[in-house]
């Protein structure tokens, strides 16, 4: 199950604002298409975010016009700062935008023509890296899950959040494909209901047994014993192990230290922000208060109410298990063993 | 703002499932009408189920067209038991069709016509004693808020819930009324979304600053240290100070404690079930799955997903601050304090 698919100038993203209820693909042929959909959510994910701009960039380059190398890269930064500017609190979004801005001005001996084939050629090879990732995700994830376990999950961090595979969700996979017999309990996730909408049916595609619960019964089932372990996935995370996630990751960390279940984030290390050394320094995207107020156009609160609308929050590193990565499991104390993996 | 009003065999009730988009009044001419408004949640709140309930029995009691009393009370007795048989988790329901069937009973030696009115008295008298009962609540309440407080609340424990004035929102009313300056985050309350479509529409309707926000949040803005208490409402309450309410109350509460912001529950003493040592022993009732797979009809989650619905959790009192009653403010110890309000 792949969210995005990109050929000859062309991003394809499966549609992610109509899930479950219809499969539509749209097609992006310029970089503001790229990143209204990154904006927008027709495609989310701090994974998934990353690659999308990353070929944001590549189409945005082929559409530079120009003999001039100064203005090819002045205007090729220009494209970059904007597609930086779609959403504040995933660092992959930088990290992938500036990883294909670096390997195009490294090169910037070559043609233009032959810089716009690299920062493709970069594009490309992040995705077959993010997969690759994913599966090594799972694999160290895997030696954490028990046989029987019923698995907490929230948000999407599934393959419809990175190329493909997923980090929380691969981990499950992972579980699910050695064959132990495990379930999950999900989150709907409000307001976005990722949790709902893609979770579920992504879980249910792969025949993976998943329950749907609100947000506000995790609690709950952990305290009646029906939760062994929480995986969630990341947006960002600090030097000391602060991790900001979908609005409700921190609720369910605090909950799960309380009913002594452990409490797992699964993220490539792209999604470490090594430049921060705690959590406050995390920006934290409010987004419109439509998606509360209304749910498929339909106003569900009254008209004029006040709204906040966090897309994330940060969990302190006192209430996070293990930190899983392509490179393997960190434990705490993680302000001293994170750096190790910069 | 009342939910409900009563006179000459006909009930009324404010439809809060159509809230806050249409405010539409539904008449209900008899017994099975009360039922099923309470099973579908036309009308919801403990105390507003009791007073309903009771009311249910006093239209039902007229329809029995009987000379013999041995027949009456047969027939009393089994709506009565229809009516209980309505809603499990909220004690007042109980407590209230007890206390109409009662008396009845007790006045056995009067004349069947007598009987009828007496239930009728008997079913009036209690919704004058939920307000008068409410507005105590806030009178207690009040003593613990301070000016300038933000005060969170979950699900309705409002005018709506009750008779009038509420009990949750009758402690905010009074600080309100009293010029304190306060604000309310409601929490919208999935999945039947009490806090978005009548929290925050009724606290609008007394201009009662509120901020509407998704369960999920709640967490956040504790840690971010924009609320100062939490008062929720209660279905039932153990001898031991365990406390049944909406779901997603225990994790406010585990939230709250985590974060060292008061936790306090409000209700009347007709929510303490005398007869219960612990929230153990309190059922919780699982409704349609239907309530988190669709919202106004729309399907939000894949055709087929398993879904897990308790309509209540249980939050034992080690998390709760104080328990406000019309009585009197219950601090812990609660087993030993709690039977002295029996």
């Amino acid at each position: 199950m792949k969210p995005l698919e990109y050929c000859n100038g062309v991003l394809k993203l499966l549609d992610q604002t109509l899930l479950p209820g219809e499969q539509k693909i749209v097609e992006l042929k310029n970089y503001i298409e790229v990143a209204d959909a990154i904006k927008n959510m027709i495609v989310r994910g701090a994974p998934a975010i990353g690659v999308t701009a990353a070929y944001g960039v590549a189409i945005a380059s082929k559409a530079i016009n120009t003999d001039s190398k100064e203005e090819f890269f002045a205007e090729l930064a220009k494209v970059c700062d904007i597609i930086k500017s779609t959403r504040p609190t995933a660092v992959n979004l930088f990290w992938a935008v500036d990883r294909v801005y670096s390997r195009a001005v490294s090169n910037r001996d070559k043609t233009i023509e032959e810089i716009k084939k690299l920062i493709e050629e970069e594009a490309y090879l992040m995705e077959k890296e993010d997969i690759e990732s994913n599966r090594s995700i799972g694999r160290f994830g895997n030696e954490l899950i028990k046989e029987n376990w019923t698995i907490l999950t929230h948000c999407n961090a599934g393959a419809l959040a990175t190329c493909d595979y997923g980090t929380a969700l691969g981990v499950i996979r992972a579980a699910h494909e050695s064959g132990k017999n495990i379930q999950v309990f999900a989150d709907e996730t409000r307001p976005y209901l990722q949790g709902a909408r893609l979770t579920a049916w992504e879980l249910m595609q792969d025949n993976i047994p998943v329950t749907l619960i609100c947000d506000n019964m995790a609690g709950h089932f952990m305290k009646e014993g029906l939760i062994d372990c929480v995986i969630v996935g990341a947006d960002r995370i600090a030097l000391n192990g602060d991790t900001a996630n979908k609005i409700g990751t921190y609720s369910l960390a605090v909950l799960a230290k309380e009913n002594n279940i452990p409490f797992y984030v699964a993220a490539p290390t792209t999604t470490i922000d090594f430049s921060i050394e705690t959590g406050e320094q995390i920006p934290i995207e409010e987004r419109s208060p439509a998606e509360i107020t209304h749910i498929k156009g339909i106003r569900i609160a009254p008209e004029g109410v006040k709204v906040r609308n966090p897309a994330f929050d940060v969990t302190p590193n006192k209430y996070i298990s293990a930190i899983i990565t392509e490179k393997g499991i960190i434990y705490p104390p993680y302000d001293e063993n994170i750096k190790k993996y910069r």
